[in-house]
Formats: structure tokens, C-alpha cells, sequence
């Protein structure tokens, strides 16, 4: 068995079934490099998807012009869900890794609208050790290149 | 009173004060645009913020030059934090409006280390309506530009 190379079609992924017109979804934007469509377990009503068209696995694999891409994408497909279904708020949320909750390993960025607080069930963050917490800053600030 | 202008420090916004020095943050990144810093009030240990360091209340306000550097600048800090927290896994949350939970109304991006799936409460979705999918999606579609 090959291994799996970046960008091309994954075998088993549904995403890439559904890039490919393999498996059914129903879009709401596509062009060359990424398609938009419904999550059908939606967390809120109208919550999409914005997926690579190409297999990557998370936003540690993707090519930097589409990195560059995604978050303007974004913001124009949350501008149209906003305004189409008459909701004031979204949040954005990326899944990268199970332990993260990545359910379909290939990226793909959660667009969910919302009408109210407290309708997602996101724990709020507790006081943080403040003895600790430069160390841990510091330990992200060596690896950084 | 004036309104705010887009990008101008806004009176009284806690990350216009931190990005100016004027309150206290433990920082994992800054250049000309956007400040890394840690949350105080972590979902998991190393949860850190990414904000602009200019004043944007949410996505839809950010200028097409901000909104394209920001994923690939969570992309390096991410890698960084899974680096250096020996962490496999992450997730990236960004709240806009009150009925998404943004507490702190200056755009911002949470970057959340993750160790284990369930370590966050994010409810799962149930099966969408499939006979109002198609609906949604269509009202989405039609605002698109």
C-alpha cells in the first residue's frame, strides 16, 4: 500500500466522494479549490461546511495559498448565510485531529450561524494558573519558525 | 460621541488596551498586525487567542488583507503549540456576535490545544430535516455576491 499523498483523493474519504461527485451533498459554493455544503447533523439550522476540494487532512497539510484563501472565503459565505437566514451571529470552528474532534479527516471548516446564547453547549473556560502560564507561552514560542 | 471607526482603538475594549501595552498579557507572538497571547481563562492548557492588534469587532469588519494572513499565521502558531505543548491535536474556534458567545466584542481567533476527544463539551449535531436542507441552503446561495 502507497502511502497517501498530500492533495490527492483519499481513499474512503467522504469529503473527497462528495468533492467528487461521488456522494451526494447539497452546495452552497464551489470553484476550483473548495466546495461549501450542508452538514447533515447540523449543529444549528444552516450550519455548513467549507471543505478543500483536495485531501488534506488538516491545516497543518495545506498548501499556503489555500490557507490564504479560506478565511476571506469564509467571511463571504458567513456574510450570505447571515443575511439569508436573518441570524445577527456564527462562529467558525476547526476540527484538527480526533482528539480535537475531527470527525471526517479532511479539512474542513465548521460555519455555524446563531440566533442565540448558549445554544452550543461550549464550556466556558475556567481561571487559568497564573504561575503557570508563561511557562506554557514560552514553551509555544520556542517551536515557533 | 463620535462613531467608532473600523480599526481605531475602541474606548473601554480590553484587547485594544492589551495590544497597546496598557493591560498586562502573556504573549506567544506579535508583528504589525495581529498579537498571540494567552487566554486567562484556558478550555484547555496552552489555549492562547490570536487577535488583530488594530480593532475590528468581528470577521465581516476585517479588511481582505487581514482576513488572508490570518490561517496561515494560526497554521504556524498551531504548529508551534503542538511542538512545544507535545499536544496531537487542536481546534480553532472564532466567535462573532454575542449570540455566538464572543465575549470580548475585538476580533479574535481561540486556538485550542487538545489532548483528548470529550475534553470540551461541543454537543454533537442531530440528522438534519432533509426536506429543509435544500431550503437553507438555497437562501444562503441567493445572498452570495
Amino acid at each position: 500500500m502507497k502511502p497517501q499523498e498530500m492533495g490527492s483523493p483519499a481513499e474512503g474519504c467522504v469529503f473527497c466522494q462528495i468533492a467528487g461527485g461521488r456522494l451526494p451533498s447539497i452546495r452552497v459554493f464551489e470553484d476550483d479549490d473548495f466546495l461549501a455544503f450542508m452538514d447533515i447533523a447540523p449543529l444549528t439550522e444552516g450550519h455548513f461546511l467549507l471543505a478543500t476540494r483536495a485531501h488534506y487532512a488538516t491545516l497543518l497539510e495545506m498548501p499556503g495559498g489555500l490557507l490564504a484563501r479560506a478565511l476571506p472565503l469564509a467571511e463571504k459565505l458567513a456574510r450570505a448565510a447571515l443575511a439569508g437566514l436573518a441570524v445577527p451571529a456564527f462562529n467558525l470552528l476547526q476540527n484538527n485531529g480526533e482528539a480535537a474532534g475531527q470527525a471526517v479527516p479532511h479539512w474542513h471548516l465548521h460555519v455555524i450561524p446563531r440566533r442565540r446564547p448558549g445554544e452550543l453547549g461550549l464550556a466556558p473556560g475556567t481561571p487559568a494558573d497564573m504561575t503557570r502560564l508563561p511557562l506554557t507561552a514560552e514553551k509555544i514560542r520556542l517551536h515557533l519558525k
